[in-house]
């Protein structure tokens, strides 16, 4: 079973943006520091200004799950430390956010929670939510579903900047562990655990330790900004080389976002354990392992390139653990099974 | 007919988000410097720091219109133009702009159509397309459908913000022609054309002279940053006192955003002949006077509260009519018909 056959085809995504970039690009002058494929985008009003980074996303078909489930305070939180962590790994830090919910038909009692949702996730991480849009369009949704967008806009010094352009060979690879699927993976989850292995959102396979699969599914994805900061307290922003989100194409596709060319990030799967919920969609689902890392994040959701004597080890809220190291390579990632 | 008939509701709406509304002030502090309602958030990292606007906006079910025609290149463009009329309201002009696209299925040939309908935009208004999210979501949206979110990042002198605190009684009222529905009210217009009046997008009743339901349908929103920037050059940004978006919601709900309390914006509404695919709307789908002003632009997508010695009708790229005066009054506004 691959992610193609549960409905989404990245290749045809792919082509599609490719065509598409060249739009993109008409649109950019000397004030656009990023390049298209980056986290966040990074601009620069003046010379000498503080940049602002901003980034945009969706939960995906997490919206799914939230309405299977009848929860709706979560996927607001999973949005805003999506989009803090995309602009995190540029080195940016948080100050606002704007969110956008669209529906088929507005229930009264569902909007205030997803809108607590995004104040929860917005307070935690010290943005403002400053603007949002909520949209009625009976015939584009489905009955009963909705969806959501939201933009965060944050900002870096200049000399701030995490391009990846310090990594270098011997840097240790870290992984920051995440808390279930985050925001992306959830059509290959759904088909794999619902319709392939017949399971509800409140079955509780022995697997999951008591947690129902609903639960498991909607663990709200993780801000890294509080333990990343500590990083930066520590070891001085200097000792942080890179930072990797690993969402939508997993290790596989984020990795080689952040590496120069020439050097490879060595992992070594074996020095985790995936979270129990990847175990079972793999297992389930019949999903190869070089899939499974190629569309989540298995446990892992931040990837940290240090420099070698930054132990991250020594800053307790981020759980690091050691992965592997940078060298040189063709291939900007290698995962060792 | 009224616009709650064709499936939105408005109060609802209205009743919900006064529920979410400490949830959002919950995540507001000092840097915050508009109120609840405003056209675009307005937010001061630090003292003395020109402020960043922001807003974030959908174009409703105008999607529905450009699937029909199967037209979508032109979408993208009014969500930029919409964007950059809610922030140029408050004195901003825009810095970047983000998007958000959503479909059930991802078709090849549609993306990038839909993406050079924002980078037009972009141009246009001199905006970076600094970053962008498309989502592939078999089973939230309907077969075939999509949706588009967008936001604006803009930013403004602290001395340059317009918050309608200059508004006083003599001030001119003028209008700024709309080309036609803008971004609002197309449940309302989709009703009462297709389902009332039985009309398809490629009839051309002779009331459009010569157009189709579908051309009106689609005609771009207008961004009105050019004409504003000369109307600043002529007389200094000191003598526009208010600027007031038609969106959603219509002259009815959108002026009082702008008018001080104590103040009337009076409106004559034979200053001018709404645009016929309004008047199209109201005959064929027997909807009252009131409720076609609470809904749409009628012709009308800025309103321009100025000194009085300023004489609009000299900025040529603007079309500026003269609507009526600001006088005393507990009404924030008054339609003359």
């Amino acid at each position: 079973m691959k992610y193609a056959d549960s409905g989404v085809n990245i290749d045809a995504a792919t082509r599609a943006l490719a065509r598409s970039k060249e739009f993109v690009r008409s649109t950019w002058d000397h004030r656009v520091k990023s390049e298209l494929g980056s986290f966040g985008g990074l601009f620069q009003a003046a010379p000498g200004e503080p940049l602002l980074v901003a980034s945009v996303d969706g939960v995906g078909t997490k919206v799914m799950i939230a309405r299977m489930v009848g929860r709706y305070d979560t996927v607001g939180q999973d949005l805003v430390n999506h989009c803090v962590d995309d602009i995190l790994v540029q080195g940016a830090e948080p100050l606002f956010f704007l969110d956008y919910f669209a529906t088929a038909k507005l229930e009264e009692d569902v909007l205030p929670q997803i809108i607590e949702g995004f104040a929860i996730g917005c307070r935690e991480n010290g943005a403002a939510l400053l603007g949002g849009e909520t949209a009625e369009m009976p015939g584009v949704y489905g009955a009963g579903e909705f969806d959501l967008a939201g933009t965060i806009v944050g900002r870096v010094l200049e000399e701030d900047v995490i391009d990846g352009s310090k990594i270098a060979v011997g840097d240790k690879v870290w992984g920051l562990p995440s808390t279930g699927l985050h925001t992306n993976g959830y059509s290959l989850a759904r088909a794999a655990l619902f319709d392939k292995a017949g399971f509800g959102v409140d079955d509780a396979p022995s697997e999951l330790n008591g947690a129902t699969i609903g639960e498991a599914l909607l663990a709200v994805h993780r801000s890294y900004l509080k333990p990343v900061r500590a990083m930066w307290d520590a070891f001085g922003r200097g000792a942080i080389h890179g930072l990797c989100h690993i969402t939508g194409g997993g290790f596989t596709d984020n990795i080689p976002r952040v590496v120069p060319d020439g050097l490879c990030v060595g992992i070594d799967t074996r020095a985790w354990t995936p979270l129990p919920i990847f175990s079972l969609i793999g297992e389930r689902g019949g999903v190869a392992d070089a899939e499974m890392y190629r569309v989540f994040n298995m446990g892992i959701g931040m990837v940290v390139i240090a420099a070698p004597d930054a132990d991250l080890t020594t800053i307790e809220a981020a759980g690091a653990i050691l992965l592997g190291e940078v060298t040189t390579g063709e291939a900007k990632v290698h995962l060792a099974f």
